[in-house]
């Protein structure tokens, strides 16, 4: 049903990864990565740009992307850049907003405009170590999502729960994974 | 013991922040908050400016950040920025390595430099639903830090330990957080 270009994602490139995949299930396996440097106080700065996936070692990604977290002044911070948590939401939003548009694509669904919008309540008690019943992140996060396309509205639910099942940061921020931290000084 | 600026954090205004708080606990609650718009394919552009903290809404930041996300040419985008499973990685990078100098500033310890490097796996069989065994989102994250400070081996253990117990970030990935996601069309 679906084929060529629809919504800016390559269908028949979509459809032979997965054919690939299906014949070589290795091909799936990425690694991604960041390195990250403090600068000051609450500014630091993350270099990505290598990854592995579809069995090499990438050699297509000419730019380094650079970015720096700090705080705002009320968290001590001198504003230069949006801090952690923020980017957090910056990624489920990059995240549910892609799994949307490509899973529509596959579908032959041609989408108009996706806006979203994202809330997280943080009781800074945890972070400061004041109460032991207060988690460090956040406790909830909202998401209100607006999407145009040429399909009822029946079925941009149906994209919009697609989404969610299929998001890679969805499933990393409300399931969780193991993070194994060593300190190798020397 | 600590007073005035370490590591660039000042710390007077983290203990009277601490004092204010054990006053008025509500004033730890904080909302963070973006907005997402969708470009093009795996294009979609965030801006993040307006936060609810310390019992008002913000009025001191004057920049809106803006960061887009994008895929490589191997996950059919045109890598026009990272990719939002890269951004965890700065999220995380970034939380972890605040968490470590803040609670470092708060003992007195001076930090000289602090690197780190993240890598997490990924298998593209999830996203594309081709396996319900396999998870979509990252299955390990490992962390490297390198931490250069004024303080014995046994204490910088003890700073990156303190890092993990205390970010805000770090929890949110490791535990997992509730995300409520509606359509409002209309």
């Amino acid at each position: 049903m679906a084929n060529g270009n629809i919504n800016g994602v390559n269908v028949d490139q979509l459809f032979s990864t997965i054919n690939a995949i299906k014949e070589n299930p290795g091909l799936a396996k990425f690694k991604f990565r960041a390195k990250n440097q403090w600068i000051n106080g609450g500014q630091n700065r993350t270099s990505i740009k290598e990854f592995y996936g579809a069995g090499r070692e990438d050699t297509t990604r000419i730019k380094t992307f650079v970015f720096d977290n700090d705080e705002p002044e009320v968290l001590l911070g001198q504003d230069n850049g949006a801090n952690p948590v923020e980017f957090v939401l910056h990624a489920l939003a990059g995240c549910l907003t892609t799994s949307l548009v490509y899973h529509a694509a596959a579908q032959g669904i041609k989408i108009d405009a996706v806006e979203s919008r994202f809330e997280g309540d943080l009781d800074l008690r945890g972070f400061l170590g004041m109460n032991e019943d207060v988690r460090n992140g956040y406790q909830n996060i909202r998401v209100t999502f607006k999407i145009k396309a040429d399909a009822p509205e029946e079925k941009l639910k149906e994209l919009c729960e697609l989404a969610q099942k299929r998001s890679p940061v969805f499933d990393v921020v409300t399931n969780g994974v193991p993070v194994k931290v060593q300190l190798a000084n020397g």
